[in-house]
């Protein structure tokens, strides 16, 4: 009766990839892409494999394969090793690189200066003040009338520094302070992590090891994943690095992770995922600053709720089941090493804290980057147009907010030429009366696709020269021949194959027109909605902030144009960028912005919108450009026929 | 130039030792002795494996063995799977029990009903109020508009029962919350660590399952490690046991265990060897309680400074390096899977306070169960004769301490016949003017052996009868047949081989007798040293107080009459058990016990005898029954010819 096991197929090639380090072994003649998707790795194809969207290109690194010729790649490229993967069959043991991540990791998000421009004028206090601490002591030499132990010895030479109420001292430092003690004859730095006037003893060494303290601020975004590493003793950002979150193969909104999360070991996975994300970019930061990840000590993250619970392992689902109740909105101090963070062990993780399960830290983190805090007269809306859309508004005194499901467009997630704001982006585009388009290019290469701030420039520009009509559609006798046709649907060409990056065609689709106007359609009728909910009419706010992934710069008057943002007074509006990051930073620096964050989750009031009546009739409103009532838009002109 | 390894010899036979599940190979005819000591087992034998002591009993539980037949086993303990190791060779794969630990496991060394009898009259408060506790919640059901998340809903349960300046929260309990919360509709119970009046919530389970909560107390001595399983919601101690440390392997004193951990891995095999030594007791008693190992949350220990420093491998080398600094004295809690006890994983280990280096938490904690801190007016001495053998003089406002090498006889360890107060052991002796000897065996079976309490009754006897003089050596003449020879010594014979547990003649030498002398010796001279450093004679001092691991019953007049106490009043002493165990109880009790502990630490002052230039003439005129000085013992009369 014993059953007898099927005969395991041989495998014969290994198949790594770069820069995760993950493996998988495959048959002879298995196509890389379908290598890529047994990996679970997260490789974007429009096509379905049909090797004429050119998205999934890697370079291979080594090992012989097998690639047929496709239009989607030029020659140059395929000399240089570069392949679609699905187009590529294996036929050896190859080493592959998954370029998107490669490329994300050197670009620069924030402007370092930032705070040097705006620190008088935000909530947040800019002061470097970290919660962990170097300090160097001298302690004086044992002897039998004073042979107090090394603790003790210790513990009294910080009292004459700092004024501690208590002082506690992590077992692996217990194991390391007899040698610590010793080795400089008293010389010793050590490292603590403060909370008000107590303080824990997480890491000891003799003087003479140079000992270095860092600290990572991260935006733990749905789509992109957003890290600086700071000189915790500058306060300086050292390296800013960035990369798609990994956990895209699990869907690329928080309720498809949320459901995948629900499939046998989906929690485990996404999790390990998110992880990975974050361990890359440490490593590539700390690896460009030529530092140990061992020197960071301190962690501030922002994110949404749903990404903290996937970065802390815990079950999601009832973010999503009525009444959204999370595990926790706030949380004490986490051990890096309970996460597997690639941290010193003794690493400490702060998460912003959230409101509830639709507006997170990233929100509290990022209101610390705007003055909305500080003024009681003024009213602000405060929004951010990730993934998830959130919006604030109130002042100092008072504070409304609520969130809808805008989706990554703007972040390049979900259009056909979409990308980060990172190094061959396109940020900018502006259109002659005859219908050329200029355009400015991240890092000044090749054009590899569109970022947030280039697809509202184009979308723009596309609507107030007549190319689109109001529903989005294009007018093909007017574009004449930069309409092309592409898998089936027609298609506006902004660059040439031969002017590309990649070698193909950079197209900007209908299906992309419209999801971008979904997009910004979700969020003004998320702000119209928020405004009746308190009583307010557009007119009656004093500034607006914008944050998101569109890139460094977000022309406001275009993203008026297409409906964005309401048609009002130019000079109310402020482009934030990626405040949820710039707020970490902020926590990061000091304990005072922390507690702001605190008492700003404490005092917001959330308010559900898909409950509102209103709601489809807003948003359907919205899905015009720029809005089904043009009287909300006196200021848009465009070149429509009739 | 390729080196050739020598062919690595074949091992035939699995030896598994119980209770360690330790086990190692061994070829053909090995004797199990030899496979214990590869084992790096603690088996004592006394003759060296000639088969004459009968030391090296152990029992054999499984597979096939050949023994030679020997005159230290009787042929029915022989006949019931007993055998001497070191006649004994492997011929199967073979499970044996070590006895000495399985016999240790079941006694029961301190009296339950102590505090009943003693709780008015201790330092120590008797009040059931430990750090951890269970605290049931009822959580309102949360809707749409009360819907925070599960950490805050608990948050504000608790500060309705608790005035909670701070909460925080174990990683791994989020990971379970949103379970336990929903599981029965909001019915939960949280575990609390609490430090004043700040609590980290430990534990959270669903209501329906039941959440036991206990504690351990236990004292790790040198010699011998005991441990209290209580239940933390009565205070009730629910089981009592105890052990060899296993250490023992590693050297006798502290000053061995130091220079062990000197070797290479030595710190980690000794760390090792005190972690099962405490593990196995956890288990033993949660097994005969019928809990979990998870059920515990909290343990107190008491031990010297290098026990500790062992049990929580820190280099223990600057113990006894002058100025004698250790790495620790107080140290704040620690955790359970820090250092692998077996308990809860976020279980908190509280180590009590250490003077310094040579006055250890055991004699802290000891003092708690004495009336000597409250009083300021009489002036007590206190002493815990245990390997180390420590001493305390002082009261409520001044305590003056020191330490001495006793060494472990009194806990049966270097005596032929000696061995821990557990069943088996003789712990109290009488003999008759005939020359007879009565005597009372823990558990009432037949001897194995006779613990302190029966050796300083022996000593005491066999002196004023006149069977021994001054020096402690026989009177063969009038012993007559009841000194026997045994490899090359003299011994009296205490009980015959057909009356004794193991069918073997228990016998003490006169190496055994100089080993007592030697002993008491060093107690005696301490305390006649530290007096004399604090200006005081033996008459001004109004209590004394004695702890050590003698067994239940210390006769006082016979510790006078061996010259181990000074020959005063009788009803000034108090012998008081493993006080250093019942004061890891009272800690484990009461936070208020603790803060006792510390500020005991403190306040005393340390001296060092070692470097007392009258230190060899004190220690050298005590060593005599019962001192050089017989003027010092006026009241003791011996039966001596001249």
């Amino acid at each position: 009766m014993t059953k007898k096991k099927p005969k395991k197929e041989k495998k014969e090639f290994k198949v790594n990839f770069l820069p995760f380090d993950a493996s998988v072994e495959v048959q002879p003649g298995t196509s890389l892409l379908d290598a890529v998707k047994t990996a679970d790795l997260p490789l974007k194809t429009t096509c379905g494999g049909k090797g004429t969207c050119g998205d999934c290109v890697v370079q291979i690194i080594s090992g012989a394969y097998h690639s047929k010729q496709s239009a989607a790649l030029s020659d140059k490229l395929a000399s240089q090793g570069f392949a679609l993967a699905c187009q590529t069959e294996v036929t050896d043991n190859i080493t592959a690189q998954l370029p998107r991540f490669r490329e994300l990791a050197i670009q620069s998000i924030v402007d370092s200066k930032f705070f040097e421009e705006q620190k008088d004028n935000i909530s947040g206090i800019y002061e470097i003040d970290p919660p962990v601490k170097k300090i160097e002591l001298d302690l004086a030499p044992p002897t039998l009338e004073d042979n107090y132990s090394d603790l003790k010895r210790i513990s009294r030479a910080l009292q004459k520094k700092l004024s501690l109420k208590k002082l506690g001292c992590e077992y692996s430092v217990l194991k390391k302070l007899a040698h610590a003690v010793r080795k400089d004859q008293g010389k010793i730095s050590v490292i603590l992590f403060m909370a008000r006037n107590e303080a824990t003893i997480i890491d000891a060494v003799p003087q003479s090891e140079e000992k270095k303290l860092y600290g990572i601020a991260c935006d733990v975004g749905t789509t992109t994943v957003a890290l600086h590493l700071v000189n915790l003793r500058s306060g300086k950002i050292e390296k800013t690095v960035s990369s798609l979150n990994q956990q895209i193969t699990g869907g690329e909104d928080i309720i498809s992770r949320i459901n995948y999360a629900q499939k046998p070991e989906g929690l485990r996975k996404l999790h390990e995922l998110i992880i990975l994300t974050v361990n890359n970019l440490i490593e590539m930061a700390s690896g460009a600053a030529q530092i140990s990840p061992s020197d960071i000590y301190y962690a501030s993250l922002s994110g949404n709720t749903t990404m903290f619970h996937l970065l802390l392992n815990l079950e999601p689902r009832y973010i999503r089941e009525e009444p959204y109740v999370p595990t926790f909105n706030e949380v004490p101090s986490i051990l890096s090493r309970n996460l597997g963070l690639k941290m010193n062990n003794e690493g400490r993780i702060h998460c912003a804290p959230a409101v509830g399960s639709y507006v997170g830290g990233d929100i509290t983190a990022g209101l610390l980057c705007t003055p909305l805090l500080q003024d009681s007269k003024k009213i602000s809306l405060f929004i951010d147009a990730g993934t998830n859309g959130e919006l604030v508004v109130g002042n100092k005194d008072w504070l409304v907010t609520c969130a809808c499901s805008a989706g990554p467009a703007f972040e390049g997630s979900g259009i056909k030429c979409g990308m980060p704001a990172s190094e061959g982006a396109i940020e900018e585009v502006k259109m002659a009366d005859s219908g050329e388009l200029e355009y400015k290019v991240i890092g000044g290469t090749k054009p590899k696709g569109i970022c947030g701030s280039g697809l509202v420039d184009l979308l723009a520009e596309l609507f107030i020269h007549g190319y689109i009509d109001r529903h989005g559609k294009y007018d093909e006798e007017k574009a004449g021949e930069k309409i092309v046709e592409v898998e089936e649907e027609k298609g506006f060409l902004v660059e040439e194959d031969k002017n590309s990056y990649w070698g193909k065609n950079l197209i900007i689709t209908e299906n992309d027109i419209s999801n971008l106007i979904r997009t910004k359609g979700a969020v003004f009728s998320a702000c119209s909605l928020l405004l009746k909910n308190v009583g307010l009419s557009f007119d009656k706010i004093d500034s607006f902030y914008i944050a998101g992934g569109f890139g460094q710069h977000l022309k406001i008057e275009n993203a008026i144009r297409i409906g964005l943002l309401p048609d009002l007074e130019r000079a109310k509006f402020h482009y934030l960028g990626n405040s949820s990051l710039l707020g970490a930073y902020l926590i990061l620096l000091s304990d005072k912005n922390k507690a702001l964050a605190e008492e700003v989750a404490q005092k917001m009031t959330y308010i559900e919108l898909n409950t509102e009546p209103n709601y489809m009739n807003e948003f359907t409103g919205a899905l015009f450009l720029p809005h089904t009532d043009i009287k909300l838009f006196p200021s848009v002109k465009t070149v429509q026929r009739s």
